[in-house]
């Protein structure tokens, strides 16, 4: 993969031009992208801008957020060629901050369920996760050292987990989501993929303007609460031994675990979250689901037509499990840094015909809390797996921080 | 003005065709569209739908909401001729449930300051208010008898006010804002203007599907609490002038009145939101700002120029204000039904170089609370003025409830 932390370094100390680092990409994509299938359409001529924090970083953009320089087809027939006028604020956060859009990534229909063309660059047969399918596996593939995701279910974390690489969906609007198209405005997030944790740290911090999100020297050693997600179900083989040993290399490291008590209202808002996307979603694809019915992707509109009878009162109802979960969750929060938990059930299915399953994935997004990714094993197949370590609403450094000391702790138990 | 209420009675009387109470309206465009110029685009030969709650309502639509049948112009050379793909959820909702669009309304710039050439109904030589200038226009001229706005800072109540047309600036969230130009996503709420209380109910609850909204006969009695926002400073003769009468007819109809304690919290939440619809404008409008500096409209260019440096942690900061003064706001709640405050400073200002000013609005956006603007009396020129009905958070059949008593109180009042 290309590291966006040893990129920024090599540029930084002349090292490497901001060109070179661009044509570094371009040549990593012409080597993979056929093979793997990451991307909808892509710059032709893509060229460094000579200053800001990410100058010759070649990011990718889901296909879902508007762009003046490609088109913005939404993974769907509908979208064809459609040309928006601006760029999405993400996107011009970018740009002010030196980085150079490559392309945009492919996404499911609408950021929901249905499978992309893309491949698991780690093994053909399996999905790279859903639904920022392309940015998850153009990061992974090694074309590109930074690219934009959202997360409404579990479409970032999910996908870096499948694909082995670090994610972020950060902390509830702490990045705009002005010029992405709306699946569910109170869940809908835009995330980060890169190599590792400090290269989404870099990526955050120059885009947000935020550089007290940056490593600071020293990661401090967290207090750490193990939680399992019952109430979501068994995970398999894999998701259960990659927690174990998250646990375990923190532990060696030095962070103190415990199993902090989850209460009744948290396993009910992650039931409340299905009620509220697709409440939602109702609203926010109204336009496309009553006039271009024929024209949606079979199981997003299967999804639609079986949630069609959700009424007001279900959704206010769900809106206010939310809320007394958000404060038990603070709660937590109060005697714990982190959460660590899974990122997915187990590596990526095998197959295209799902992109995976959101489950452990949806409460965090719901509760509007920052999440990291940390790839932690690779299982059969070659198909990685990993954890995700969350903190309080705003607390994204500490999320970091707590990521980079536990992929950290992994790097030492592994005898990296 | 045109009564949506009495427009559905006699549609569903049989009395009146769809058609024909669009041809009504098509009349009414013909007679006073020249001089009020309230529409940006209309259609050609709007024709009503069969069936809905809302049909052969004609709506106005600001210019800053998707229309798959007209231009989104957000009152800007920048998105002159663009076409968006879709209809703006809102657009969607109202077409579900019957209505005609009918055009396009004008709109300031992306919303914000800089007036259109709508002239106030009542006196064309005064501004009808912003940024929902061509909604308030329309409706107040009895071209149209339901128009959609939006609010930010005080763009609904306020032209409300202006005009003598009711509206309600509903909860945050109630109506989605997907397909309609963000200028802050902590803020911007969709709202309706109507000619009275029970209009713009109805308006409401048929397109958010919550007849919940809609007045039940034998309106309750409510206790108001009055709100002089000292900290927004004081008001002109006629805004202080529409308060009294306003609280003499309710106490007169028997209301319970008394002037609730407002917590310096609150006074503080009226300051941050500045703060926080500038530091979002700011990644909202990012690609227009950055891109098309020169094409900015010049009072919006200027605020955005003035607020370049508000920092992430000033925002940060602005948005905890907030969370505080809702839960301390939320406490008031529980001693008075709804708080009855000023619409605006007083009647609309002369002339047309200035939308006037939002200083009794911006605290209300902000805490997300439904805002109901009753007409409360006509001041010099002929120029209207309101007061506003505001309750709890989500109790958007309350405040309209409330309103409606005041109203008809002021009708007692007054001998109607």
């Amino acid at each position: 993969m290309i590291s966006l932390a040893d990129l920024q370094r090599r540029i930084d100390a002349g090292d490497l031009s901001p060109d070179a680092a661009i044509a570094q990409s371009l040549e990593a994509i012409s080597a993979h992208e056929r093979s793997v299938g990451a991307f909808v359409c892509r710059s032709e001529s893509p060229r460094a801008q000579g200053a800001g924090p990410l100058r010759g970083i070649a990011v990718g953009i889901k296909d879902i957020m508007d762009t003046v320089d490609f088109p913005t087809e939404m993974g769907s027939p509908i979208y064809r060629g459609f040309q928006s006028r601006g760029d999405a604020a993400v996107v011009t956060m970018l740009k002010q901050a030196g980085a150079t859009i490559i392309g945009k990534t492919t996404t499911t229909a609408f950021a929901s369920m249905d499978p992309t063309p893309t491949l698991n660059p780690h093994n053909h047969g399996h999905t790279p996760g859903g639904s920022s399918s392309g940015s998850a596996a153009a990061v992974a593939a090694g074309m590109i050292p930074l690219a934009l995701g959202t997360q409404t279910g579990g479409s970032v974390i999910r996908p870096a987990s499948f694909c082995g690489v670090a994610a972020i969906k950060p902390s509830y609007r702490l990045l705009p989501t002005v010029g992405v198209k709306c699946y569910s405005w109170t869940l809908d997030t835009v995330g980060l993929f890169a190599a590792g944790v400090d290269d989404v740290a870099r990526g955050l911090a120059a885009m947000a303007g935020r550089p007290e999100l940056l490593l600071a020297p020293g990661i401090p050693t967290p207090r750490i609460g193990i939680v399992t997600q019952d109430f979501a179900g068994a995970p398999e083989a894999s998701g259960g031994e990659a927690l174990r040993i998250a646990t375990k290399a923190a532990e060696r490291a030095g962070a103190s675990v415990r199993a902090p008590d989850v209460p009744e209202i948290i396993a009910q808002a992650w039931q409340a979250h299905s009620v509220i996307q697709e409440f939602e979603a109702h609203q926010a694809l109204a336009w496309e689901y009553r006039e271009n019915y024929d024209a949606m992707a079979p199981l997003l509109r299967a999804r639609l037509d079986e949630s069609k009878g959700t009424t007001p009162s279900a959704y206010d109802e769900a809106m206010g499990v939310a809320g007394r979960a958000r404060q038990a969750l603070a709660k937590i929060f109060d005697d714990v840094d982190v959460i660590l938990t899974l990122s997915a059930p187990g590596a990526a299915p095998k197959g295209l015909g799902s992109t995976g399953d959101a489950r452990y994935n949806r409460l965090w997004t719901l509760m509007g809390v920052p999440c990291v990714n940390v790839p932690t094993l690779v299982a059969e197949g070659g198909l990685p797996v990993g954890v995700q370590v969350i903190a309080r609403y705003g607390a994204d450094a500490a999320a970091l921080a707590a990521a980079r000391f536990v992929e950290e702790a992994l790097e030492v138990l592994y005898g990296n």
